[in-house]
């Protein structure tokens, strides 16, 4: 997606440890306008036929999921990553590794919200290890629901995340592939142009 | 607003400890239809003129704070609860008290997304006893920005929270005040109605 890379030469900074900050505007202070683009774009990427929900993780893919859920006209349902007293019953959980935070987070969804009735588009504003993503699809499964595909708006295409959803079976879409990050710059993977 | 009145009384549930549970619509699985209506009312309740940002704290103010962000087309940004590795210098910083962790928690934002330019709105998805809110408060403040007001769809009004802010001269906008919750049900506060 032309815009969305032309915002990430623009503004992405490139930290050491291969981090790129977006936070400009995807994940702190957030363009709804480009959240609404993407949205569109993964309407036009998926067959969102019979969907029912958009599900995310909190917090960063919340504005993402929150835009896409109402392009398609279904609910979000966002993960929740701690044990809260506000969960109760029915719980769907999975334990991934976070890298940022460098332990073990437990993603929960109510059993309420998910089920097996549901067709479901996982959305998230950035993948990495792709750790989240994997308890997202855990839960999916967890809940006997369908996954028609899993949209992210920027990936790291050197960290192995997406591969391996990917050889998993996920039909995934991400709208900007980083394939290296230093000090000479971004470069994006070409087959996603 | 009788709208979301409507889906609290259809919806909420009411737990021991006064516990108002709306997440099938408002803060776990969310109704974006329903959050683009509370966000046009915000629009038309509060002076939005010159505003340059939405302002919530993450998790669950962020798909209400994303569509108002939307709807009076500015940027979001929302506060993030814990130090990440992924937020640099420059940090504005509010320690508040957490009544569902029953903890300490220490409200982040970027120096560099909210300053002395800015004319914000604070956005949240419930308030009860506000201590989230007054970190945001506090965060407008120290960036020296502009608080146009506070719009919050669920204000759980025997908890004092709302009485503090607008005893502090907050311009408080709650859509659907609680006035008491029980086995007998909820009863809203009239003025609001």
């Amino acid at each position: 997606m032309q815009q969305l890379k032309q915002r990430i030469l623009r503004e992405g900074k490139v930290l050491p440890g291969n981090i790129i900050k977006v936070d400009g505007f995807l994940n702190h202070r957030v363009d709804t306008a480009l959240m609404r683009e993407i949205a569109k774009e993964f309407a036009r990427r998926f067959d969102t036929t019979g969907i029912t929900a958009v599900l995310t993780v909190e917090a960063s893919g919340i504005p993402l999921g929150t835009v896409t859920a109402e392009e398609l006209g279904v609910p979000l349902v966002f993960a929740k990553k701690a044990k809260s007293d506000n969960i109760e019953g029915g719980l769907l959980r999975s334990d991934i590794y976070s890298y940022t935070y460098k332990k073990t987070v437990t993603l929960l969804v109510s059993g309420q919200w998910l089920g097996p009735q549901d067709k479901v588009l996982i959305v998230d504003d950035f993948l990495a290890n792709g750790e989240a993503l994997r308890g997202l699809v855990d839960i999916v499964n967890q809940a006997g629901a369908e996954m028609i595909g899993m949209g992210v708006a920027v990936e790291k295409g050197f960290q192995g995340g997406g591969e391996k959803l990917r050889a998993a079976g996920v039909n995934l879409v991400s709208l900007a592939i980083i394939e290296s990050a230093d000090e000479n710059g971004i470069t994006f993977r070409e087959e996603e142009a």
